[in-house]
């Protein structure tokens, strides 16, 4: 019998090769799923599945994951009787019932966890907690939302940021961007804005899109869609600075591009270090279950999120 | 002839062993002397002087330096006809009168520095500006001000901003470690919170220390002194942490210790990458000749701030 968990994971995506495991490189899945099988000695490691597999370099705060661990395991870790007891009770029982698991159990495994990935801090698992009935950390999401930050001009650079920022060492104008950003809103094919992947489809609903300037002066770009293709949204943030920039493209370049059946040369893919997954939106508890079957249902042909 | 700039200087402070020069290591201060050498072919370079000497890994968004440039340099490098007669015309003159100095040679310089200082942006001159009268980014600088970054629970934990936030993995009593900034307020002597250097006094002013939690959750402190003693902010803030964790110091225990006559272990000298120098308070333009006379004739003796 095993017990679903939601877990809750920021990143600094530096040192990652993105979310994905990868032979021979470190990521997040992989650093995760070990210590899963470290800390609940379980082998083969259980599989850890997030809401958006984010690419090399790019940054979480709000990445959502779940994963299903045997509770044979959490018994084996229960450090008390009163712990045991309730463990051996909900197994017993046979059903649902798991989000009766002590919290002191999921708190010790939070924090083990946390020890096992280490000091070093570039992940961590912010929140763990039992999984409502039917939760699906991919196919029960609603919505995604990412933010990208960009530096224009020298005296807005702050260095200690450098890692999550984009520099542009030029202004750029912010209203024209919010043009361009607002013209990419709504239901549409976003082929011309993706690298393909061959049998998915880049159809989506882009829902916010919108740039402001945050106390410091740095551009912030917030996004939030159903879901997003395979590099959309550096995409995006380069197609408005194509038109922010100096002499930058014009609005009906842009149109045209968007609508264009193929990728172009003129938006520039951004650099993925500006890019954070800031948050991904889910219906109430008693709605994920349902959810999740409609996404499966609807989208088995794609795969990206 | 030399001309007299003032700069302002953001630098993230990993990967540096501090400001001051160090032989075989890289310093804000080398790097930053080795661009203006570079950049306007001066051998040797010319002296920057900064307004608070930071030490290994402590950041800067608002650190303040001046440097002394020879007129020839700067001809050397002007484009125009219009720059080079602006500044023989300077030159002649043989006076003060360098505040006419071209915008067009200012902003050359500047971003010629940035340029030599490199995309990697650790290090950048926000500002360059042509100094006012009687300017000692030391001797002339009123007060410092400091922010130390922590992140307490691992729920507040922001992966990404680790280079610049220290951890405690269990919340802290904000109020509490208010209450110990509020003890250490006033014009002490610091002996007991600062590594002392020989000949040099330990009495300073503390005019500003508070805590407040960031719209992230993350605690900040911001302090102000007319200037600061070696690692005096991170013992602070090591007191603080002293008193606010689970069981942690009374405020008695605290007072008896910071009158103390020598430093304490009680108080941890907290990790200097929470650290970031943010301001340097200057008088009026009119007045930075006055005050950098008195500070000189004050504070002849003493070797840090």
């Amino acid at each position: 019998m095993t017990v679903r968990l939601r877990l809750g994971i920021s990143y600094e995506g530096t040192d990652f090769s993105g979310w994905a495991k990868q032979p021979g490189k470190r990521s997040v899945e992989g650093n995760l799923e070990e210590a899963f099988s470290q800390v609940l000695r379980l082998t083969p490691s259980p599989r850890v599945v997030c809401a958006g597999r984010t690419d090399a370099g790019v940054h979480a705060t709000g990445q959502v994951a779940h994963v299903d661990v045997p509770l044979d395991a959490l018994l084996r870790m229960a450090h008390s009787r009163v712990e045991k007891d309730a463990l051996r009770r909900i197994q017993a029982e046979d059903g649902p019932g798991a989000g009766s698991l002590p919290t002191a159990v999921t708190e010790a495994l939070w924090r083990r966890l946390n020890g096992f990935l280490g000091r070093n801090v570039d992940l961590v698992i912010t929140h763990l907690e039992v999984a409502p009935d039917g939760f699906d950390a991919r196919f029960s999401a609603l919505a995604r939302r990412y933010e990208y930050r960009m530096a224009d001009g020298l005296e807005n650079v702050d260095p200690r940021l450098r890692r999550i920022t984009t520099f542009h060492f030029y202004p750029l104008d912010v209203e024209k961007m919010n043009e361009v950003a607002d013209m990419m809103l709504g239901l549409r094919d976003f082929g011309a804005l993706c690298r393909p992947r061959p049998g998915a489809t880049t159809i989506r609903e882009l829902q916010e899109f919108s740039w402001h300037r945050d106390e410091n002066n740095i551009l912030i770009a917030r996004l939030q869609a159903d879901a997003f293709c395979h590099s959309m949204v550096r995409s995006l943030v380069g197609a408005c600075v194509a038109a922010g920039k100096k002499k930058g493209a014009s609005l009906d370049e842009i149109g045209r591009l968007r609508d264009a059946a193929e990728r172009t040369a003129v938006f520039k893919v951004m650099p993925a270090h500006g890019l954070t997954l800031t948050e991904v939106i889910y219906p109430p508890d008693s709605e994920v279950g349902a959810r999740a079957e409609l996404t499966r249902n609807r989208r088995e042909l794609t795969e990206n999120d």
